[in-house]
């Protein structure tokens, strides 16, 4: 049983990421979808949340990262920011969740700050790494799912739906690439609790991909 | 030559440190004309600035540590979000202006985080100092003063000025005893860097208590 470490009645923390353009917000309510049918049957919630944010307090330090210039704060200061909204909606939301059996599907979360703040923006591994282990605790997810798509394809997607207007958006391929090739090198690092999805397909196809990928690491959706 | 470690004609960053009551903001502005009339022979600025804040991004933290209910964050998060602060106060106010040669004198450091989640909420030494550490790179200030005065009289003192609104005196008398014996504790392992200051007495006392710290360990005023 690949859930055999979990203790009792805990709740499992599924945490989805990616780049931009990888769909991950459709996806995510297509998984908490199925999800949610799944564990009906065992008398088991499920909880959507994301990353900046999902607690009153982080929400408001979400406020200050996604408002004003690109560039307002250093990439230092930014992962600083992310870990505390972050303790926070540990603290609030995500641990109480999972104490009470339910289970939480989390848009985003510390991977995306290795990525972002640690490969793209160059920060690197090591100060990411011991923020999150300083602050967190050593917690982790049980299953990331990496929604994974080639740079040019994704930024098509984005810009298509976004116009281009996302901070993230607008920086420069490179940027892109790192980002990309971060999220591959933190699954590589942990393949236990990573799986990487292909999302160059139609949706439908990325959906059964992810269904695969839950299947198979947590058991649940068959 | 006390001053002969740092390189050129950087400027030097003094810290002002202490419980409720121990009369900082008037030494500040005490310390800050004196030093200002003192430097102004060699052709050099004084700055005063604060923590958390002092810098456009830092102020709008503070915002969210200052506001709301006591306990609306927990002491990891308020640490976490002091770091971020002081981060951003160091690269937009402190760093360049030292670089610029001139002198900075900030009410309240990186000790007031040790001594008010660390010792006073009960985080411990441990994580705070990883976070510093982590976080500003090793940066500390070239002089810290810690007014140091008993608890019962910071707190009379305390509540006569503010009528006991403030969030940090409504705390027990508890925490205030090991707000003070973390400062003194801090003090104790870093007896270069920091003085402690007897503020139990008048003003005029103890800004020449002060001032003798300050010209026996930087030798400018005199």
């Amino acid at each position: 049983m690949p859930t055999a470490s979990v203790p009792g009645n805990r709740g499992r923390f599924i945490t989805l990421e990616g780049g931009e353009g990888a769909g991950k917000s459709t996806q995510l309510r297509r998984l908490a979808e199925t999800l949610r049918e799944a564990l009906r049957a065992r008398g088991v919630e499920l909880v959507t949340t994301r990353e900046p944010g999902g607690s009153p307090g982080a929400e408001e330090i979400r406020g200050l990262l996604v408002t004003g210039e690109t560039g307002r704060w250093s990439p230092t200061t930014e992962a600083l920011l992310h870990t505390a909204a972050r303790r926070d909606h540990l603290e609030r939301t995500v641990w109480p969740a999972l104490e009470a059996g339910t289970w939480v599907l989390c848009d985003r979360f510390f991977d995306s700050t290795m990525a972002y703040q640690g490969y793209g923006l160059g920060l690197g591994r090591g100060l990411v790494e011991t923020l999150q282990t300083a602050a967190l605790g050593g917690f982790r997810p049980d299953l990331t799912l990496i929604l994974d798509i080639d740079v040019e394809t994704g930024l098509r997607r984005a810009v298509a739906r976004h116009g281009g207007e996302d901070r993230y958006e607008r920086m420069d391929i490179g940027f892109h690439q790192r980002l990309r090739d971060g999220f591959l090198d933190i699954a590589r690092r942990e393949p236990e609790r990573c799986a990487v999805v292909d999302a160059d397909a139609d949706l439908d196809t990325v959906q059964a991909r992810i269904r695969d990928a839950v299947t198979s690491r947590l058991g649940l959706v068959s």
